[in-house]
């Protein structure tokens, strides 16, 4: 089966792992934020990944990474799904071992292959200008570069990373790219209107493009360890000894951000490059990335998400996420957040929209699993 | 039957009408305010009224009028309550038709009975100065007055009427009694601060006692074609005759306060006497008289009210009431109140408590009578 695609060598790897801790009591360890629709676009993140990437590299090569407990759930959302672009995890290993087995399979299957890995749970709605940074980025990868795109700030987010970049590169077809001289952590506001004014800094949009070779060279340099057991996994993948070889090799994989393994060595080394992407994107990380979502911007208004949502608001704004079916009335609250699911009730404030994950870790904590 | 009681020629009478709608969606038309717990004493409004009374006038001279659809749950709450101390009201007619009726059916059965008329979801805790005032009343009444319990005010609260008080009264065995210049509605702030500062204006409690026979003289001068209804209903009400008659009479009986119908009335013309009462009082009448019954006035609590109420909160003030037994998240949300039903949500801060009628409201022009 083939399908139309814009680059041929291209193949596009979406893990869809982490559960959005920041988004409870939406989602849960058995409905992870990718599985919701968080833009009203009336499909799930995951979908809207999946239709974005199948232009590119043809519906025929994009490959899920996701836990065992989520292969039906997505599956319903991707019926284009081939059961060979599936890889399933035994328990979640983070970024680097989720997207270097994906490499590493591809790369026995194709040699020369590159792979591009884009979350299952950010929201990009320009598909125009994501296609022409993937493209550039495509280009770069084959140079031999390990290219990221980095997203142009619209304001001093405090709730990303930024790239900090260096001189323009002179690579055929990545007119736009330039080398990536560190990656920064989430800052303070302070630092963020600095970044913002400068100019040289871009948000990090976790999105990484390399031959899977390149890729995979780069890991093994800080992660030997994890390499070996990716390439153990991978020899045996389209073979009967998958399963056994699993269950021996994947508990033992370090557990490391693909930031920390591979973008930021690499770009110690000048290996790295970034393609700026003018085009829209969030990563949906929390209820005030949702608030701000629907209201354009605008803090006069209120979101309500929720199919059948019966929602009665009087001198209200922020964001009311319905899953109950109940009447929900409010008064005179304003930025508030009220996400009623059957079994739990979360109110606060979008100012205090990060606090949600302390609250996800107390449950945690005194075991109360029934409602995570 | 006979029960120990202070007063032998004494009657309570409680109306158990209003649904409280600043209440909702904890009160609703089939469960309303004066059957909740909304003390944290472990009983209801009811009942606590019921055993505020009961050593008074005997538990087997209490009167409850109430609408015919809470019978079942108003018997539940009150297994002692005989059968001819039951007045069932086919349609609301409010308090001057509710309160004069049970006078004038007691004064069918016992001439000379005095009546006191205490609502059946207001808050007392102070049993022991709730009598001595209610004693005061009732020597009062023997004398021929109409009394009423002005309760002394703690702040200058705007969501009370009060009660201009004159000059101190001999009557005998009412020592603190004085006469009643005027009665006013609700106040504003800067108002009600005056009234504080003042001294003479008392909050008015809705708490009448007077014979049966002086009440209904009095709300016979103002309203005589609803005395003639009452007591055309009172003479057939203990015999074969009491169906046709309601059938016939209670619709057309005259919907009015008896504020208006009696009490400014026997003011103006000097037959009004007010007992002051120091004891503790409110009517409960919206979200944020609960948080501060339950807080103790401190802002900084978050009152909890519902059996199995499962509330994680951080950084969070208010009322939360729990009906629906999931798990409520609170955070840094302040003067918050969260009322949770199986079918309804309300959250609102006690600032904006007073604007939940207009929300029932609302709601009962567009028909959305399965939540009211």
């Amino acid at each position: 089966m083939s399908t139309p695609k814009a680059f041929d060598d291209f193949y596009s790897v979406i893990p869809a792992g982490g559960i959005g801790s920041r988004l409870w009591p939406l989602s849960r360890a058995d409905a992870p934020k990718f599985l919701h629709d968080l833009t009203g676009s009336g499909q799930t993140l995951l979908r809207d990944t999946w239709d974005r990437l199948a232009p590119l590299s043809g519906a025929d090569r994009i490959m899920v990474v996701t836990g065992r407990a989520h292969r039906a759930a997505v599956e319903e959302q991707l019926p284009e799904l081939a059961d060979p672009n599936v890889v399933l995890e035994s328990e979640p290993k983070d970024s680097s071992a989720a997207i270097g087995l994906a490499a590493a399979i591809l790369l026995q299957r194709e040699p020369g292959v590159i792979v591009g890995s884009f979350a299952a749970d950010h929201v990009i709605r320009d598909k125009r200008g994501f296609r022409r940074a993937v493209g550039e980025g495509i280009a770069a990868a084959r140079a031999g570069f390990i290219a990221t795109i980095g997203i142009t700030p619209t304001e001093p987010a405090v709730g990303f990373g930024y790239i900090h970049c260096g001189e323009p590169l002179a690579i055929e077809g990545a007119p736009n790219a330039v080398g990536a001289q560190s990656f920064v952590e989430k800052p303070s506001l302070a630092v963020a209107e600095r970044y913002l004014a400068d100019g040289d800094y871009l948000w990090n949009g976790g999105m990484f493009i390399a031959r899977a070779d390149v890729l995979l060279t780069q890991l093994g340099k800080s992660q030997p360890e994890l390499l070996a057991g990716l390439t153990e996994l991978a020899e045996a993948w389209d073979t009967p000894r998958r399963g056994a070889v699993v269950d021996r090799v994947w508990p033992r994989l370090t557990k490391i951000a693909i930031d920390y393994s591979v973008a930021e060595p690499a770009a110690a080394e000048g290996k790295l490059v970034v393609i700026p992407g003018d085009f829209d994107w969030d990563d949906v990380g929390d209820f005030a990335s949702i608030a701000k979502l629907h209201s354009g911007g605008r803090k006069s208004d209120l979101a309500i998400l929720g199919e059948n949502a019966r929602v009665l608001a009087d001198a209200s704004t922020g964001v009311v996420i319905s899953q109950s079916g109940r009447l929900i009335s409010l008064i005179g609250v304003t930025d508030i957040v009220v996400v009623d699911t059957p079994d739990a009730l979360l109110v606060t404030t979008t100012a205090n929209a990060q606090r949600v994950k302390a609250v996800v870790d107390n449950l945690k904590l005194s075991g109360r699993n029934d409602v995570l």
